[in-house]
């Protein structure tokens, strides 16, 4: 076959990730049959996001504003900080609503296998923000696999002589988690973290 | 959350077949972190088949060409019509490269729950085409489904009346399937279309 506009089209949505050559020929062949209203209007909803989405000033996060939402919320306690790695991250905190402080997203995690270094990460920024007098705390909510840690340990590095009190995520067993299919580590991390009935 | 811009876009992706909130929200922060280079050729690549890519009038397969690229191929023989029901099984049929003949996609398979009838398929067209003197042989390439079938019985009562020569594709054990993991309608007709070994 020659790479006709539809081919294009496909092999650019096979390279999206979690998608493959069926699921990327699949939704191709659907967008065509909904030309008018999903395929045209998604192709605008893809430029709009590209020009009017940025990264915000301060924390990274990604809005139509800059300084985006959250660093504008009066309502959101400004006397913590939670460091995420990756947007994504940022959201999933956000939809527990359980958290009210501010954010700081580093671009992602130390990684030797891809080549991040401690240069590619947002931690300036955190520094400077970890001298505001106004923080109180800094929560590292990174992955718990080994360039999380390595993360949050350089991290904690760079902040640790502003006296700061630092934090970092409870480690255990995740709520409706069943034992029997928890690795050692998790269950012996909850039982040294085992906390009265 | 409001709607900005970006959960526009996520919600528009995670309706996209065979994706749901989570890989969309991971789609649309990969390709905000690839703007230039992923994320707005994607949006001219969509525009660009919505705008270029048309049915063939005489098959039914996509194409940047009306005719299609194969309706015009002075190489494939005009001797053999493989009726499909989607341009997606077209796909399957061409990627085996065994077969060289023309195609006739139906747009879809008769259906009670989803409100296809008749006239809502291209039967007319093929009708028409069965009349071509050089065709010698309908195959109707359509699932082993009911739908299917029901499709298949419709379109050989349309064309039975030219007297052509009608086929369907063979059933029996898929190549490198294993017995044990066969329904056993799939093994009753491989036993009684049994070939000698």
């Amino acid at each position: 076959m020659t790479e006709t506009p539809l081919h294009h089209l496909i092999k650019m949505l096979s390279a999206l990730p979690g998608l493959g050559n069926r699921s990327a020929r699949r939704i191709a062949l659907y967008l065509l049959s909904r030309r008018e209203d999903t395929m045209k209007p998604l192709a605008a909803a893809l430029l709009a996001a590209a020009e009017n989405i940025r990264d915000c000033r301060i924390c990274g996060n990604l809005d139509t504003a800059d300084p985006c939402a959250i660093c504008c919320d009066p309502q959101r306690e400004r006397t913590k900080i939670c460091v995420v790695a990756q947007v994504g991250d940022l959201w999933a905190i956000e939809r527990t609503g359980s958290y009210r402080g501010l954010y700081h997203v580093l671009g992602g995690l130390l990684s030797a296998i891809d080549g991040i270094g401690p240069e590619d990460l947002r931690l300036v920024s955190l520094e400077r923000r970890s001298h505001d007098p106004a923080c109180g705390e800094i929560i590292l909510a990174l992955s718990a696999t080994v360039d999380g840690q390595s993360t949050a340990h350089l991290a904690a590095d760079r902040i640790a002589r502003t006296g700061l009190k630092i934090t970092r995520l409870a480690h255990g067993v995740p709520v409706g988690g069943e034992l029997d299919y928890l690795d050692e580590g998790t269950i012996t991390t909850a039982l040294q973290s085992r906390s009265a009935a």
